[in-house]
């Protein structure tokens, strides 16, 4: 076992090396091109940073099937698999990178439109889109990165039909993203949320990308169906688990880190697992903070309330949540063949709830 | 030759048929399901009406390929084509009806889309989206119809290869229309347009979803390349015919027919090609209109700016540019099997311009 502080840096480590890969291929696959100005609007979230979890996760579960060497293999020309068992490379090699960043574009897709519908001023400590620019180009950017995020997908040089089973998969999870967003709006107006039906609505709202993250290798690569059940599923648990922990970051972490103001759920009266356990503990949630203007908020106020959450144990049932969730994930992998990259996959599980921010 | 008339009244009936056809789908399509407010705010505009031209070029285009009997044979198992030429039945039948309302649901999100950046208030005679739900659930309902168009052209149970090709149409015809809409944007503030940038905006913004109906039946049914080739022409003729003339009628007919106020496109400084060929005559037309908000103008005001516009020719300019689109892509219909659905696609070209809304 190693100490969880060496084990971020592993995987912080791991992430960055696939981080500048998928910072190189975002511009040879979405360059800037005429109308320049809606392209940049697209670009412009994508190049002001961003972990690029989910690429990674999708990069990581290519190199754990193929069984390569992290790292050792251009993602640009990847081995596909073929016979019986799914785990012999054949056939014409695939761009696994095309489907990581047809992931990251989808991600940068929806946040651009849930910072209007949210009326967020930061993201990724820069200017929202639609404060950058403006409503129409923010709504048309969104757009265009949706419609491109299928045809980069389209240009993996999979199978047709394997190729078609990818698009099936990034149609209903754009589906679901919408599904989940629309939820988590209504979620604002009530005051009985159940943790499951928090946790529904994070499952389609945030943790449907990571699941067609660790899931479309399979599919393009050609694996069997019950491997890419399993991926589908370490991925809708690990991201859940990511989104509760993004929860409780909002909370814990200073707003210069962030990137935008801490607290500014609670302020905003959204739902998160934490204001749902604590409502059921008989907390008034509505009024931990006075103010629905995160410009206005002290950081007094959100100490307070982050002391009274502590208090009724929201925020420890919470990280546990996440916790049993990504213990859940990694129990799936079994079906991936026991590897460097599979390891790794363990550790971006266990990473997305030890995280700092 | 029959008369312009008589046409008109079999072409409306034609496409009346095949309207109630693609209304029955629509719901099957796309039913209303949880969260309900989302997918009602999605299926609002489609059940508010629409002429459903593009479904209806699609319908009729793959009856022509297939050389069937108008409206004779189901939409839902409709014969592919195989052989050297392309014009043999063969294979299994596939569901072109998808494919048609696959691009209705596309067209549906673009209004949804286009009337939060226009800040419209009525589309097809009831409030915008935006108005009649709020801001976020018509951006919402617009991004899910989006990956709604894709979930169902994906179910037309064509070939694995057929269907990728179907899927690039899609994608790349959406990545246009954005790319025309922010061009279309731009224009408002630019007074050197020229007809030719126009016609490429207008062929972006509107004439490739027409391509992408005349083409996609020829793309999944497996035609040849050139025959899928000129049906894509025939679309982008008639659909930048469509929109120019679309523009000559926000100027002439009465608004309660037109379902919105009528000259809206003048008074918000909306480029059309009858604008910029008057510009380029020496009129002022940002003078033709005092206002620039739509529920102030007065029908006089209108009447005016429309006298003037006749005086350059400019609209006569107009209705003959559109009237040799149509002609250039009748032409193209050439490599089609001649038979009465051809003759329809020639009619429903005539018709496009000749309509009086």
């Amino acid at each position: 076992m190693t100490s969880p502080k060496a084990r971020e840096e592993a995987v912080l480590e791991a992430v960055r090396k696939r981080r500048e890969r998928v910072n190189e291929a975002i511009p040879e696959e979405l360059p800037i091109q005429r109308p320049e100005r809606l392209y940049e609007a697209s670009r412009y979230l994508l190049d002001a940073g961003g972990k690029r979890l989910r690429p990674t996760v999708l990069l990581t579960t290519a190199e754990a099937l193929a069984d390569v060497d992290p790292l050792a293999t251009d993602y640009r020309s990847f081995p596909t698999l073929d016979g019986a068992n799914g785990r012999i490379h054949g056939g014409d090699p695939i761009d696994v990178m095309n489907a990581a960043v047809s992931v990251e574009v989808i991600q940068s897709f929806t946040l651009i439109h849930d910072d209007i519908m949210d009326d967020d001023d930061l993201r990724r400590g820069v200017p929202a889109v639609h404060r950058e620019y403006d409503l129409e180009t923010a709504i048309l950017a969104g757009d265009t990165l949706y419609s491109k995020a299928f045809e980069i997908m389209l240009q993996t040089g999979a199978k047709p039909s394997r190729t078609v089973g990818a698009l099936e998969i990034l149609a209903t999870t754009c589906t679901k993203i919408c599904e989940g967003q629309s939820l988590d709006v209504t979620f604002e107006e009530r005051e009985n949320v159940s943790p499951e039906e928090y946790l529904e609505m994070v499952e389609q709202k945030t943790a449907v990308l990571y699941a067609a993250s660790a899931c479309l290798p399979a599919v393009l690569m050609g694996a069997d169906d019950e491997t890419a059940d399993a991926l589908y599923g370490y991925g809708l648990d690990i991201g859940r688990a990511f989104q509760i922990q993004d929860d409780v970051l909002d909370l814990t972490v200073p707003s210069e880190k962030l990137g935008k103001q801490r607290g500014s759920d609670l302020v905003e009266n959204k739902q998160t697992l934490i204001t749902v356990h604590a409502r059921n503990q008989g907390v008034d949630v509505g009024s931990l903070v006075d103010t629905t203007d995160v410009d206005s908020v002290t950081e007094a106020e959100i100490d307070d309330a982050v002391a009274a959450l502590e208090e009724t144990g929201s925020i420890d049932y919470a990280n546990g949540m996440a916790r049993d969730l990504v213990e859940q994930g990694k129990d799936r992998l079994e079906v991936v063949p026991d590897n460097e990259a599979r390891d790794l996959l363990f550790e971006i599980g266990d990473y997305l709830i030890e995280r700092g921010y």
